[in-house]
């Protein structure tokens, strides 16, 4: 955890913050909090800044802190990723270090290699996701929660909603693996990029020819195959960079 | 599994295979093979090639197999990776996403965040190592197993080991959270790197430094902090990608 991060209801009017599980653990037991001591913090969704120590019951496990917030929240990530389902075990360990990496939306959707019955599955429960969702950030150092939704048909997804062709500024780029082109070829610094990481199995012929219809250019990472969850992260890695995210330097408030 | 990985000493003189375990499994389950159908193979650490099936036992679990390789191996991934030794439950997840990105050696050594009793945990022992490593080389398509090596003194590994400087095409760079380089802007296509990766919380100041003197440049991926695993990874993909991975097109040999 290198930020606390606080939901706008847990906050009081005066700042205060009374905390009293894994997070007040984490300050007891991890960091050795004592009054007077100052954190980064984060309000969800909201601005960075730092809380102080009021007292920390190590017995009892409690931390009482009062926070204090400036600024802007920090800018969502201009990435939005488009996932085909993944196993549930994979995609409960997915949804931390997606949120730790940086995306804006997550859109898991339907392919032909997917198994229907994963999207019954709790890897899919808002209140599951949101948890690891926010435990990424903490580890990140960012506030912003990424917005996910799931769209079991694929074809009405990409023609009615993504629509025809790539806004201004933004790039549409699929993963397979026999592509000939390179994140780095098709993503500029300064541009929104949408990604699209198939099934275990790949994309389909037909899925690569309605995502190419739509302005989505093939991009590849080499001859070895990943499993889709680490081919999702490599490639976010890769699009962050092309986008310039090293010049995003320095943390963003609040000490250390 | 996208490759079929067998050892040496499983194939008989006449290239005949009796497998009766998880591959045999995953052949019949997975790939319903039937008598005739060939399949990718490799044999461990050496060339690629395919296998005919001979006979499949679904009700028995049982494959047998004719295979032929031809050719060199594969070449060894031009990156060595230092990583402080992670939690145990974070690297056994490790093995085989990191043998699935592309790495010749890990040398696993401490820090001074590591935990001293994590040396002693079953997420180093050889046979399970081996058994993740694979599971990775069969999901990316490469025979060759990285060599892995544990070192639990840092400063005479780095001094007496690595030795103070890079070689000829060789580039040493550390991950570090505030460094103002990127990856792209230290390593160049066709080099050799030595990647260092730092415990949670990173390396100390010390430790920094003497990776420094032996000639490791710092670089970093910006202001996200990412688990020490999550950066691993995202630093092995930027790194093939400087190196030229794209260039490495195409499947090296072997049918679908």
């Amino acid at each position: 955890m290198n930020l606390l991060l606080l939901d706008p209801a847990e906050i009081g009017a005066d700042g205060v913050v009374a905390l009293s599980d894994a997070r007040a653990r984490h300050l007891i037991a991890v960091l050795g909090v004592a009054p007077g001591r100052r954190v980064r913090a984060g309000r969800l969704d909201g601005p960075l800044g730092e809380a102080e120590v009021l007292d920390a019951a190590a017995d009892a496990g409690r931390v009482r802190l009062r926070v204090r917030f400036a600024g802007e929240p920090p800018p969502r990530p201009a990435v939005d990723l488009i996932l085909a389902l993944p196993r549930p075990k994979v995609l409960k360990r997915l949804w931390a270090p997606l949120a730790a990496a940086g995306v804006a939306r997550v859109f898991i959707v339907n392919a032909a290699k997917v198994e229907r019955m994963y999207f019954d599955s709790d890897a899919l429960d808002p209140a599951l996701v949101r948890v690891r969702l926010i435990e990424g950030l903490a580890q990140a150092g960012d506030t912003r929660v990424p917005e996910v939704a799931v769209r079991r048909r694929l074809k009405p997804f990409v023609e009615d909603e993504l629509g025809p062709a790539p806004a201004d500024g933004e790039r549409r780029i699929a993963a397979h693996p026999r592509a000939g082109s390179r994140v780095a070829d098709r993503v500029r610094a300064g541009e929104r990029v949408v990604l699209a990481v198939g099934p275990e199995g790949g994309w389909t012929d037909y899925e690569l020819d309605l995502l190419a219809r739509h302005g989505f250019a093939p991009v590849s990472m080499g001859a070895r195959v990943l499993r889709s969850d680490h081919a999702a992260l490599a490639l976010l890695a890769l699009v962050r960079d092309a986008q310039g995210f090293a010049m995003d330097s320095g943390r963003r408030g609040g000490p250390e």
